[in-house]
C-alpha cells in the first residue's frame, strides 16, 4: 500500500501535463515542487510557440496551466525532494528536505527540468528574460535584422548561432576559449557571412538602460576590452539538469539527464520522466508537456498491473 | 530551386504547429490541407487534457491554433495532394488532385492523421462525438460510475476496456469475432469484475433521444438481439492513416503508418512526419503539436546543411 498512485516530482508543463493526464486517469496523484508551478517559463518573458495559445508572457501561461490543473483538484505542495528510495515490494518513498515530508507511490514521474548556467558578472541578473535569453529557437524570432551576441562554443552555442545567422542582421560568437562543436557545424559557422567568430574573449559586463544595449567583452590573455552593441544576447554556456536528488536510483545518463524511452519509462520499474531533465534533443513546452502525458499514461499502465 | 523551403501536408495540430515553428524559423512555408484546418479535433466534442487551456471544444481549439497561425502569417491552401515525388536534386514536387496544383519544396513535412474506421449502422453518425468516442484516454473521464461499451476485440479495444474499467461502473466489451488482444492483455481484461466481454455480437444501431442511450446488439450466429443501456460507447474497430498519397516515397510500415526517428525524420532526407500518421504510441493533440515542433526544427536543420 502507498500513499498516491503517482507521485509527480516538478511542476513545470511536463509536471502539470502529467498530473492532468494521471487525474483523468483517475490515478490518485500529488504534485511536489520547491518552487512556484510554471517551471522555467515563470521566468520567460515572451511565449510565441506554444500552439493555440498566441503570444503569452510566461508566467501567464504558467498560470493558466496550474488554473488547469486546479480545476481538476490536483494536490500541490511546495517541497524540496532529497531523494527517491525504491522498496523491495516496488513502492517508492520519497523523502524531502522538510521535516516529516515523506510520502510513498506506487509511481513517480521525475521531472525537476534543468537550470541554466549563468555568467554572474555586472548587469546579468537585469537582463535575463529581457535581452538576455537561453534559446533561440524561442527568442530568435524576435531578431529578425538586428546584430545579436552569442556567448560560448560548445555544440548548443553554435547550432544556435548557425540558426539565428539564418534571421539576424549579424550574429557575434563569443567563447572563453575556443570553439569546441562538431567540426562541421564550426565550419558551417565559419562559413556564414554575418556571423563573426571572437575566440579567447569573456562576457565581462551586460549593459542597457532598463533594456539590453550590448555587452563589454574581455579579451582573456590581453585583457583588452570591446563594447559589442547588441539587440539580444543568447547564452548557451549550458545546462544544469536539477537532478542531483535522483542520483541513487541509476537512470542519469554522464551528464545528469534522466535516460528514458519513447513510452518515457526509465530502466525502474514504476519510475518515468518527462521534460527538460530527460536526454532529448528539443526542449521547447509543448515537447515538455507530451512528454508529461506519455509519462502519465505509461504510469497508468504500469499501475493497472500491479 | 524551389517555391518554398517547407511544404506541410495537413493541418491538424501537428502540421498548425509545425507551420508555426517554421515560419519563426524563417523557412518560407506553404500549409495543405483537404478538409478546414483542424484535423479531427474539429468533430471532437470536448478537450480537457490540452494544458493551459483548461475545457474547450475542439473547434474553438482548432480555430485558436489556426488563429495563431495566421498571426504568424502563414499561406494555407485548400488542395488535396495525390502524390509527393522525390527529384534527383532532392527538390521535393507536389501533385494535388486539383488542376495546375503543383509546388516544389526542400523538405515536406507528412501529417495528414488517420480516419476512424466506422460501422456504418443506424444512429452512428448522430451520435458520434456525443456518445460514441473514438478516445478513451479523452472522453474516459466523463464515464466515472457510469456504465459504457467498447466495440472490437483488438489491442486498442482490450487496452483502453481495461482502462476504462478503473473508472467507470461497468464495461462491456462486444466483439464481431473474439478477442484478438495479446493473450495478457485479454487475461488482464477478463479477471475485472465490472467487465462482461461478449464474443460473436455485432453493433446493429445506435439510440437515444438527441443523447446516446445505448447500443442494439445482434448475435452473428442466431440473430438474437438485445438492447444495451449505456452512457457512452468506444468504437475500436480499427484506425486508418491518411497515408494514401505517400505509398510511392517507401516511408510507411505495412499498416499505412509513416515510420519516423525521434527528430521526426523519415528514411527520405527531407521528408519529415508529425501527428497521428506516424508510428507512435499516444496519440494525443499535444503529442502532435510536439511532433510538430520536432518536425518543423528538424527540416530548419536540414534545409539550413543544404
Amino acid at each position: 500500500m502507498a500513499d498516491y498512485d503517482l507521485v509527480i516530482i516538478g511542476s513545470g508543463p511536463a509536471g502539470m501535463t502529467a498530473a492532468i493526464y494521471a487525474v483523468r486517469a483517475d490515478l490518485s496523484v500529488l504534485m511536489l515542487d520547491r518552487l512556484a508551478p510554471g517551471g522555467k517559463i515563470i521566468n520567460t518573458n515572451e511565449i510565441q510557440n506554444y500552439p493555440g495559445v498566441g503570444t503569452i508572457s510566461g508566467a501567464d501561461l504558467a498560470i493558466q496551466m496550474f488554473q488547469h490543473t486546479q480545476e481538476l483538484n490536483v494536490p500541490f505542495d511546495y517541497k524540496t525532494v532529497k531523494e527517491v528510495r525504491v522498496g523491495e515490494d516496488g513502492v517508492k518513498t520519497i523523502l524531502c528536505e522538510e521535516e516529516g515530508a515523506v510520502y510513498t507511490a506506487h509511481a513517480v514521474i521525475l521531472c525537476t527540468g534543468t537550470d541554466s548556467r549563468t555568467l554572474g558578472v555586472p548587469g546579468e541578473d537585469s537582463y535575463i528574460g529581457n535581452g538576455i535569453s537561453f534559446c533561440a529557437i524561442c527568442d530568435g524570432a524576435a531578431c529578425k535584422g538586428k546584430d545579436v551576441v552569442v556567448l560560448g562554443g560548445g555544440n548548443s552555442a553554435v547550432e544556435e548561432a548557425v540558426y539565428l545567422a539564418g534571421m539576424a542582421e549579424s550574429v557575434t560568437v563569443a567563447v572563453r576559449s575556443c570553439l569546441k562543436a562538431d567540426p562541421a557545424a564550426c565550419d558551417k559557422l565559419r562559413s556564414l557571412e554575418n556571423v563573426t567568430v571572437l575566440e579567447g574573449w569573456n562576457a565581462a559586463e551586460f549593459y542597457g538602460d532598463g533594456s539590453l544595449k550590448g555587452v563589454r567583452l574581455k579579451e582573456v590573455s590581453t585583457g583588452e576590452e570591446r563594447s559589442l552593441d547588441c539587440a539580444k544576447v543568447f547564452e548557451y554556456i549550458g545546462q544544469i539538469p536539477a537532478t542531483d536528488c535522483f542520483q541513487n536510483l541509476g537512470v542519469l545518463n554522464e551528464a545528469g539527464y534522466v535516460e528514458a524511452d519513447a513510452m518515457m519509462r526509465t530502466r525502474v520499474p514504476g519510475i518515468f520522466a518527462a521534460g527538460d531533465c530527460v536526454v532529448k534533443n528539443l526542449r521547447q513546452v509543448v515537447t515538455a508537456c507530451a512528454d508529461g502525458a506519455i509519462a502519465a499514461q505509461s504510469a497508468a499502465h504500469y499501475i493497472q498491473n500491479l
